[in-house]
């Protein structure tokens, strides 16, 4: 399979909010469709915290993407209309620098000393990223999840630089619950031993930690409901179950496992820690001397598409509903879709018929 | 601290539902109140998964127990008016034969040798330890949580044994959701390499799953309503936080960690791990031909008061709803409660005040 990415180096050094500089770094990304002659079609995605800059097959990696059935020619994201780039966040190691990468100055991988990264980092390097490819002003911002607060940053922290933005099942803060979620996936992986402080390798790695991470996660991610619906009670046949103590024996607890052993070893451990605390730290309220309304006032757009879902229990539908009203206070025309999906925070992954609907129509109408 | 338990002992051998047997078996269990002439006031309360027989403070022992609140002279459940038992579940450490107890067969801890746990085993030990006392039908039977999910089987089990009931903050069969969370607190302890097992002792002991399981309890036993006014996104003073990579940095954090710390050395893991997988494998449905409501049909009191809490995410108040429903469509008298306490699941151990006015007024109309 042939790579599509492409990168841009940042400027070196490349500073970071919390201190601290990145030298040689770049980010990854990946387009689809032209960028018109006005330079003004351009489209710009933020993916949630673990997916790679690959949103969506093109001509070079004709693999499917983590939104492919969002995006391409004719879908809700029209690859013939539109300019579309997705980048992967730095301090993901899925092509960006990140705590894998090795360290110009020391010729060693970072590791855990990479610099504290924020989501402001993220965003500054996309504004980077995008001016390098001649455009002055996105014709949308799009953020998923993490990518959503990754938007709000750089829609406050470079004025003029976005005309629309959809804003997809995401938060204007980090709440106590997501924090406590978070703060526990991270401790299952400190607490591996094989994390040994980030200087783990492929014979030592901490499996452990990283599966208990991600299965809270895939917990978090989905609803009850969806579950009552797809897996019930539903047990596992006999041979499928583990031969130990307590091993697995219901559906769900097998489809957890799957989830989990897919990603343990596709995701840089010190990456998802470094990128999990910065989605703690996300607050719009440190913009707006407090208050996450007044911060989201600083956002000056045209227009904005906020969606979230009712199941969500990781990024709560009120947290959309205060992204919509501050934006609106801010004087964008803004449209709010509250969906019932059933499948909680990965609605907009699964149900591509409801997001498809509201993100098509929005886009159509810019 | 004098002890105020008393111990039945089980006919031996004792049965258990899915095979073999317990031999010198007991349970522990704790009284207020007297029993009067008529043995027609008794009140027999169980507990959830981890708390001991002394729901509340007496003159033996006047530390408070888990329910101070609700339990005591001219409290909700009178203790000058009723004889109150509240039994520690068969195969919790909390005084009950346990993995951790000693197999007279072989003069050493069960530990995984313990046969396999079920609520219906629980609820018979309940039934006889009740009958030992000459008690032929309880005046109430209380069940909270897993607790409420044992007082369905004891229901079932000894039909005419029980006049009233109260059913709070739990469920008449595990869902995937509170499966897939009691399969990742296992899976953190028996992850732990300390586990080993269940061959733990006091030098090696799986401190680190417990912690982990106990934090993902705390955080689906409270809710994300409550934790937004308590702990916002309030950080901890630079000297509370830990001098080590990632380490707790929110107050939320901290509140988890003082949770587990507390949790982690008093119950022992394997005797959780078997209560845990109890509570997964309950089902009323197993009497009902594979339906709830048809199993809840089996059950024949007179009078029923149903409670469950909107912010409930583990025994959503939905799953209360279906338990209503069922004894009432079996004849019963019931009252349903439904609160909108932010406390989520734990709301029975907090929210005293709606809890007892729910709970008090029932009872008094006995």
């Amino acid at each position: 399979m042939k790579d599509a990415r492409q990168y841009f180096k940042l400027q070196s050094p490349f500073a970071m909010k919390r201190g601290g500089a990145l030298h040689g770094a770049h980010v990854a990304y990946e387009t689809w469709g032209t960028l018109n002659a006005a330079r003004d079609n351009a489209v710009l995605i933020f993916t949630g915290l673990s997916p790679s800059a690959h949103a969506a097959s093109n001509p070079t990696d004709p693999s499917p993407g983590w939104w492919e059935g969002m995006l391409g020619p004719g879908k809700a994201i029209d690859t013939t209309r539109w300019f579309v780039i997705c980048m992967n966040s730095l301090g993901s190691d899925k092509g960006s620098t990140c705590p894998a990468s090795i360290d110009p100055a020391t010729g060693e991988p970072y590791r855990l000393t990479f610099p504290d990264l924020s989501l402001e980092d993220v965003a500054n390097a996309a504004h980077a990223m995008v001016a390098s490819l001649g455009i002055d002003t996105l014709a949308c911002l799009i953020g998923c999840s993490m990518g959503g607060m990754s938007a709000l940053a750089y829609m406050l922290l470079h004025p003029g630089s976005v005309h629309a933005h959809i804003s997809v099942d995401t938060a204007p803060q980090a709440q106590p619950f997501a924090i406590a979620i978070r703060s526990l996936q991270r401790e299952a992986i400190r607490l591996d031993p094989n994390w040994n402080d980030g200087q783990y390798d492929h014979a030592h790695y901490p499996d452990t930690g990283m599966s208990i991470a991600r299965k809270l996660g895939v917990i978090t991610y989905r609803s009850a409901m969806e579950w009552n619906g797809r897996f019930a009670r539903i047990r596992l046949d006999p041979e499928q179950r583990e031969e130990q103590p307590f091993g697995f024996e219901f559906q769900v607890e097998s489809y957890l496992e799957g989830h989990a052993q897919r990603f343990v070893r596709t995701f840089d451990p010190n990456s998802y820690l470094y990128l999990s605390r910065a989605s703690d730290w996300f607050d719009i309220a440190e913009y707006g001397q407090g208050s996450v309304l007044e911060g989201l006032k600083r956002i000056h757009i045209e227009r904005a598409l906020v969606i979230g879902v009712s199941t969500d229990i990781l990024f709560p539908l009120e947290q959309q509903e205060q992204i919509a009203e501050g934006l609106e206070a801010a004087g964008a025309n803004v449209e709010f879709v509250a969906l019932d999906s059933p499948q909680g925070h990965d609605a907009f992954l699964v149900d591509i018929e409801n997001y498809s609907r509201a993100i098509g129509g929005f886009l159509s109408k810019l």
